[in-house]
């Protein structure tokens, strides 16, 4: 039996790993992950799914945990490509099935389980056990696979109050540890956090305190998946008399998906359609809104910058920003916040207040799944290389030797045979760009290529060319883009027009009348002259038109 | 008298200020920014300087409050246009004077000053105050003016046990505070952290506990400018017997400056020379970098992806991040971390160990300078506007009543008049882009066009026209560029040659030889075809060659 992540290591973001056995192949989750600051122009990035092509045939079904982006947004790619059946819980359908829809994705085999169940795949026995995250109906997945049981945490917590549903199932976590746990791939977020996250339960401690004092309107941001916080929002606002209007594309999508689906409690007499919103006075509504991450086109940053179709946002307004910056959205979330105190709006936010808790578990709650499972192998997975790392030495405190815990990356294989465990070669995990709706073919390339344009910009010659002789037809046209206009920047482009027209003299004189020999003389004499000149590297595209 | 903060406000960097009275202006500080994402290419940031060049017959001297790039990274820039003299601290004129050596700026006219010490520019009475922060020799500016005193904070903290020179003068700012401060502009960057900032003694404690257990290299990364800092690295390789070696270009030459003004006590037999590094055995050095901030070309950068030149990490190394993570940097400094670790060395950083704190003050000792001044007036300056926000809460706090409050933004003018304030119209206060080592004349167009170019990529046309009758002269040539090669894409560059030869083969019936009409008629045609095909907008350069 070999276990294969393909996304989720050494990087927060698109969890899909492998289980690989006599009968076949189990895809526990198929995540994405948003593009970084190297990426322009990428709307999204991917697993690799090489293996999952040179296995094809071995494919008998995807397991999922929850239904985050990071653990199901790629899920529609790897159906498009493999038909299988998708095991999941009801909110996670829910949520898998408005996607799938978005994409035209039909008849996709979706199979409901819940937790506590179990079920048969091929010679893999599935169990589902119910954990706490900031989505409801998360669940742990145990296979028991030929070489024995196997645990993966997905994300989770340990929350003993949670706002619905039950804490986490500790007492199958501890039977499983006592029916032996083979290896256990456990959930690494937060573990350069000591100690316990606190309870969800806290933030609707503060949402009432806030709910108590305000009197204009409530706009609270969270991301549109955590119904609880949403229910908690509900619960404020039914407590002191607001309605509740909703606003943001997949806070709409979601909250209608979890009243459908009965997660969510929200009366439609508490309801306000979004374009009634403006009806009631301010003092008498609550707004749950998407924009928690400072997203430009959020409906939270366009009411922060005066361009939401119906929202405003202004003095005796109290917005609250229920989510804590993932790294790399600190800005954004800064100037949100920063526009709406400068439209007069209060601005409550964490961790200045406590409307935050994370869906992580800390070490000690780390600690106390790693006490109940005893596994005899461990592989931190769900993190960047630090928090793997500290991940391990957590487990390391507990007793488990050094020797049974992997730190593995995308692609590297861990092999069970008869209890023991190795590692054998990688296989290919890079990363699929999706760039305009499709998967693009040479991304490293074209990434390359869109920084340079970016931050050296391009210079375009055109020269015409006697195709028999090779002398220039007149002096050559020099078009720049994306290059500084500073001082003298026009001398600079009637200086590069110079520096072409002589080498382009030179190479008719040498009587060169290969283009892509001409090309590379242009190319290389503009270079170095732009270079020198202006410590830039731009882009230099010669043309040649025959003349 | 006027007062107007050409930068600084609503952001954090290129603080600088223009106080204007009878006799002429004086700037308080001349600061630069780093550029953010939307910025591609950009160099550095700079304060406007429309103001300055409108006033420049008026302007008397330029006062610097300390060494940071943030309050005299401009100066070079400012100095060009304006010959001024500049009125600093000894290290704070080190640091200049090595900075304008670099641009080749000679025969500045550089003041030193001392904490304590006062001076006259025309009618103005300007004093410096000592103040502690993440620098030695910074100091508070106080101005008398004809129409009262007002105080400049510049950066600070309140640190009782510096850990050299004197704690902030807080019996100064008493006895100012005594004689009548019209108006304070205080420093806001912690505003949003409640307490006190712990002394930077507690960071030379870490160390001392890390050294104490190191067996090999320690390697610490620091901002170059932090001498008080360097000082306690120093001072635990002495305690601990290890020699210092220094890498990094500014952490060198900071090092250099430092030890040659009497600001940083290493003796020539403790400093190891960058090449002889790797002669002295791993438990026997303590190596400072630069690279705190993850920037991608510092020392420790290199050291941590295996490119720098000497110093290789790995197991039984630690590496102290003696810093921060700047807002942005986030991921830059995790990418530092996570490559180190890969390399087996043990990485020790903030917060999980209090390896550093911070240089401004938190709202307990704005409160204590707040209530020492007793300003008539209030401006918090240094800070996004959140930060000015709170810190204007914590002078509400004491007491201070609202309307004496004003959060300006860049170009907002104060003027003080009979012991009155008002605001009067703002003055032109963007900013100045440098690119390619100049001040870019028309910087957002470009920016536009760069990340048009980044994330859209661009489509050339090449089109051969007859100049009488309009007709194409065969088919267009198209290239592409930055440009998704997804699957198809060449599909798409053969379809758009189609989509811009119907273009010419229609222009060319309606006898169109405008050439501007008909690079528009092919940039909407191709435009449109491109969007719907790839929902993507490329900037389109149609390029047209008479045949």
């Amino acid at each position: 039996m070999q276990v294969v992540p393909l996304g989720g290591l050494g990087e927060i973001g698109k969890n899909m790993t492998a289980v690989r056995g006599g009968s076949g192949i189990i895809l526990v989750d198929a995540g994405m992950a948003f593009p970084d600051e190297e990426m322009p122009g990428i709307d999204l990035v991917l697993p690799d799914f090489t293996y999952l092509r040179e296995h094809a045939d071995e494919l008998r079904g995807i397991a999922l945990t929850h239904g985050h982006e990071d653990h199901v947004g790629a899920l529609p790619y790897v159906l498009r490509e493999f038909q299988v059946p998708v095991y999941a819980t009801r909110l996670t359908l829910g949520l898998v099935r408005s996607k799938l829809q978005e994409f035209g994705i039909k008849n996709a085999d979706l199979r409901e389980v819940r937790a506590g169940q179990r079920t048969e795949i091929g010679d893999f026995g599935l169990e589902f056990i119910g954990v706490n995250h900031s989505i409801p109906d998360a669940v742990a997945i145990a296979i028991r696979t030929g070489a024995g049981l196997i645990v993966f945490s997905g994300d989770y917590k340990v929350d003993l109050t949670p706002i619905e549903g039950n804490p986490m199932d500790l007492a199958r976590l501890a039977a499983l540890g006592e029916e032996g746990v083979l290896a256990y791939f456990g959930d690494s977020t937060n573990s350069e956090r000591p100690g316990y996250v606190p309870s969800e339960r806290i933030v609707g401690d503060t949402f009432n305190q806030i709910f108590e004092e305000a009197e204009g309107r409530i706009i609270v941001a969270s991301f549109a998946s955590h119904i609880h916080r949403i229910q908690q929002v509900v619960e404020a606002a039914k407590k002191h008399d607001r309605l509740v209007g909703v606003t943001g594309r997949s806070m709409i999508r979601n909250v209608q998906i979890a009243r459908d689906l009965g997660y969510l409690d929200l009366p439609d007499a508490m309801l306000v359609d979004q374009r009634e919103i403006n009806r009631v006075p301010d003092g008498d509504i609550a707004i749950l809104t998407t924009g928690s991450q400072g997203e430009p086109m959020a409906a939270l940053s366009r009411i922060a910058n005066g361009t939401h179709r119906t929202i405003e946002a202004g003095p005796g307004d109290v917005v609250v920003i229920a989510a804590h910056p993932i790294p790399g959205n600190e800005r954004g979330v800064s100037r949100t916040i920063n526009n709406l105190m400068k439209r007069g709006a209060e601005v409550r936010y964490s961790p200045l207040e406590a409307v935050h808790v994370s869906g992580h578990a800390a070490q000690e709650e780390q600690k106390l799944v790693l006490s109940l499972l005893k596994p005899r192998f461990f592989v931190p997975v769900h993190g960047e290389f630090r928090h793997l790392v500290h991940h391990a030495d957590t487990a390391k405190s507990l007793g488990i030797p050094e020797e049974s815990i992997f730190i593995l990356e995308n692609g590297g294989r861990l092999e069970f045979n008869q209890g023991r465990a190795r590692r054998i070669d990688n296989v290919a995990a890079g990363m699929f760009l999706v760039d305009a709706g499709a998967v693009a073919d040479t991304p490293e390339a074209v990434m390359r290529e869109r920084q340079q344009l970016s931050e050296e910009g391009m210079f375009i010659v055109v020269a015409r060319i006697n195709a028999q002789t090779g002398a220039p037809l007149g002096p050559p046209d020099v078009i720049s883009r994306g290059f500084v206009s500073a001082q003298g920047a026009n001398g600079l482009v009637e200086e590069s027009i110079e520096v072409v027209n002589r080498t382009l003299q030179r190479t008719a004189s040498q009587h060169i009348t290969d283009w892509s020999e001409l090309k590379n003389a242009v190319r290389r004499d503009l270079s170095g002259f732009l270079s020198q000149r202006t410590r830039k590297r731009p882009l230099i595209l010669p043309l040649i038109v025959e003349g």
